[in-house]
């Protein structure tokens, strides 16, 4: 159970480290004790954001924390214009959507991003959209948005910027304020490399204003509570928190913290640089446009004559290294490497040796070292 | 940090087992090895909840599955009798409050429980209530509400049964299919003695075919997108859960069902029983109707003369014994002594010995042993 290196798009290999912090014995989250826990995280997780604003953890998914994220500044029957290119964009659509918002979709082929222009035009054409919702770092299709580009588009309009940083929050550039983000959000179990079950999620003064006009449309996901209680000095949360996963949080925060924000993301992007070569030279092929593709994850096509179950399957089985497929109508035409949170060199030789002698041995690469090689030189 | 002993109404002190269960390394969470974990775990609570039908795990708190449970079987509109005789009673109202459900409040005096004719003359009154919520356990008053009894009239009538376990299963006789409950919730952090963020949750067949005809007010507590990915093989959670408090909750469930739940529950009787006639003997009056006490959490008067805050804070600090303030109004006039999951004699005896010599030494009582002495009878 412990031998399989995970290169998914998260959950990622969570650092001992880390895990010894979760055991720690469980205190009572209403105590001072937890309070300077919880403050400290929140004050990590506003570091990581680049923000001057107050961040809130939320226990529950990435999902919990774009809905909490997008019902809190909408009403029903209020637009909001959703990026749709993956399956997280369709995401933020669907939970727009169930609550009454009235969404209107900006599809983009999946594997392209969407362009600053696209936004600006569709903001130009309808003067009702109240808030745009991009997803940073679409992991269904390995590439990112130019949230930073978008940005300053829509400092020149009065909608919210809804950014979900899920995937790429502390593995890519985010930086909330200078991007003009009002909302932005991001789980546990992806670049920061902590264990899944927690997220956190941050608000800009616009955000907070739109959220005064509207009414929760839920209890647990009401960033009103999360505020109240946030405030509070010790801090808490207006629910049980998991008190494990914020150790978790807080251990591996700490560890980003002394690696330091910059060279964890430009590790991020080696790591990404690296896997693009190397895939080329085994002959691999991206899904995404490589002018787009992500730093956290690389998606690729599956060769012709191999099925994704006997190719995952083999890799993890054999070699114990597991690799994440498509989703959708992506399954078993795709399947995507995960570089992010811990990855370094090491895990990429790992995984491309178990992929180089696999393709060899079935004939569909000749060199099955060319990977490796690769790799060498991306590492010099 | 590890040796203030939680003697709180949730979290309560997780056993060693449980902790090192959690610290395991993070696995795929769409893995079948997750899958076997997640079904292991799922079937295990259904046992718990003593129902024939699934269970469910949402990463989340106790609310969160509060409002899972509420929101799904109601649309905006229909009515809901919500039994308020406490904290937790007034949050099932808050939560249908949020969704537009109409609510009806059954007011009843905190120390006190509802009566089954109380339910009866109400459902009897108005034809219109399609759901009933009652909190088995109050934990801010200390008071059981008698559920099972409360199931023979719900029997009668077309209204779901709502019920809110989160701090007496695995603590106090629950047994949804006998008693005819409809949706029952419960939390990680009580009885069952794993560490805070998960929460379980069941529906009968009659709350199933009210959910079918509720459009889900919330995406991530969506109960259907739940049940499509649970009935799955191997079974998955839509979204993203923590798997590190799966395998706490398995682990802790493990540990129940090797206990077995009639000695489990017995022994929170007893606990509850000794706690009372400890607390007497102490010359501590209870704050609740000693009739319907609660079997996991005692709710006592702070004695006249005494401040809440020395009192509690001189118990955590010189005694290492962490004891449960008042909630809302009655903060400051009440302390609560939970004695849920691990919680034996040995505890017992540690917090009366800390209280005991605390009030001789304030002059509250004359002899400070009478509490332990009480607790030997008890437990002779």
């Amino acid at each position: 159970m412990d031998d399989i290196l995970l290169m998914l798009p998260g959950p990622t290999t969570v650092h001992p480290r880390v895990l010894n912090a979760m055991s720690q014995a469980v205190v009572n989250h209403r105590s001072k004790r937890y309070g300077e826990i919880l403050t400290e995280t929140n004050e990590l997780m506003s570091k990581m954001f680049q923000t001057e604003n107050q961040s809130y953890l939320i226990t529950g998914s990435g999902t919990a924390v774009m809905e909490a994220g997008i019902s809190n500044v909408l009403n029903a029957g209020e637009k909001v214009l959703n990026v749709v290119g993956g399956k997280f964009g369709e995401r933020f659509k669907k939970i727009a959507d169930a609550h009454g918002i009235k969404t209107q979709e900006l599809a983009v082929e999946w594997g392209t991003a969407v362009t600053p222009e696209q936004i600006k035009e569709a903001l130009d054409a309808d003067e009702s959209i109240k808030a745009v919702s991009v997803v940073h770092n679409e992991t269904s299709t390995g590439v990112a948005a130019p949230i930073k580009e978008i940005g300053k588009v829509m400092k020149n309009y009065d909608a919210l910027y809804i950014v979900d940083t899920v995937s790429s929050l502390c593995g890519d550039e985010v930086d909330v304020d200078k991007y003009n983000i009002d909302v932005c959000v991001t789980g546990s179990q992806k670049c920061i490399a902590a264990p899944p079950g927690m997220a956190a999620i941050t608000y800009s003064d616009d955000a907070w204003a739109a959220c005064e006009n509207v009414d929760s449309h839920t209890f647990y996901l009401d960033m009103k509570a999360y505020r109240k209680s946030g405030n509070k000095d010790p801090a808490e949360t207006p629910y049980t928190p998991s008190v494990s996963l914020t150790y978790a949080m807080n251990e591996a925060l700490k560890m980003i913290d002394e690696e330091g924000l910059d060279k964890r993301v430009a590790r991020h992007h080696k790591a990404a640089n690296a896997t693009v070569a190397a895939a080329k030279a085994l002959g691999l092929e991206l899904f995404a446009d490589e002018k787009v593709s992500s730093a956290t994850v690389t998606a690729l096509k599956i060769p012709e004559g191999l099925t994704d179950s006997d190719f995952r399957g083999t890799i993890r089985d054999e070699f114990g290294v597991e690799l994440a497929g498509g989703q959708d109508h992506l399954k078993g035409n795709v399947f995507r490497i995960g570089h992010m949170g811990n990855i370094s060199y090491k895990e990429l030789f790992q995984t491309f040796a178990a992929m180089g002698i696999y393709l060899e041995r079935n004939g569909i690469v000749e060199d099955g070292a060319a990977g490796v090689s690769s790799l060498v030189k991306s590492y010099l």
